[in-house]
């Protein structure tokens, strides 16, 4: 727990307030620390047991917030499907970070007006 | 109203916070502001209808933190008081960054060892 302003907030709440994930889009992302291999869609909505809706809505997010990496699979009969692995731990820090100075700026242009 | 981390945060609350004040104190923080003349705690007190004690509680923990500046009064039957006058705007915001840029440093800091 930390605390910024006399309010307590806990490391996991930033990160998924952060990347504006959902409960479930956090448990997903969470699954996919300590993987260093690509995977499919289908093969997190197995691991995860969430839809494969879901689970596609979730590597959308955090694919466009920079958080995964893609790759492009040819299919053997044709056409292709993406693949998707998480980016290193170092770097997933440095997109919180970045996050949190976003934050700060504005709070400190709201103190520029106080 | 500033968001930070998906929690809302009124400015005052971030500054009350960030000074250490209590409700009473940061009332007569801001019963400080727009006066450009020096006091006694006295003068406050009776201003601000907090008993001498609070005040001069107040007083301390704010000249302390770098909000008030304060001048020796010498008394024409010897001795001397003191009289207190709050800082420019300015100085006072700088002040309020200061501390958020210490919050944001240790929340940074934790998401180094995350």
């Amino acid at each position: 727990m930390i605390d910024f302003a006399c309010k307590r907030f806990d490391l996991d709440e930033i990160v998924k307030c952060g990347f504006g994930l959902t409960k479930g889009e956090f448990f997903i992302f969470k699954n996919f620390f300590g993987r260093d291999n690509f995977c499919t869609t289908e093969e997190i909505s197995k691991r995860t047991k969430f839809n494969l809706t879901t689970v596609q809505k979730a590597v959308k997010k955090m694919y466009e917030e920079g958080i995964l990496v893609r790759r492009q699979k040819n299919l053997s009969k044709g056409g292709y499907i993406f693949e998707y692995k998480i980016k290193n731990k170092r770097e997933i820090r440095d997109l919180v970070k970045k996050l949190i100075n976003k934050w700060t700026k504005t709070v400190e242009e709201r103190i520029d007006r106080w």
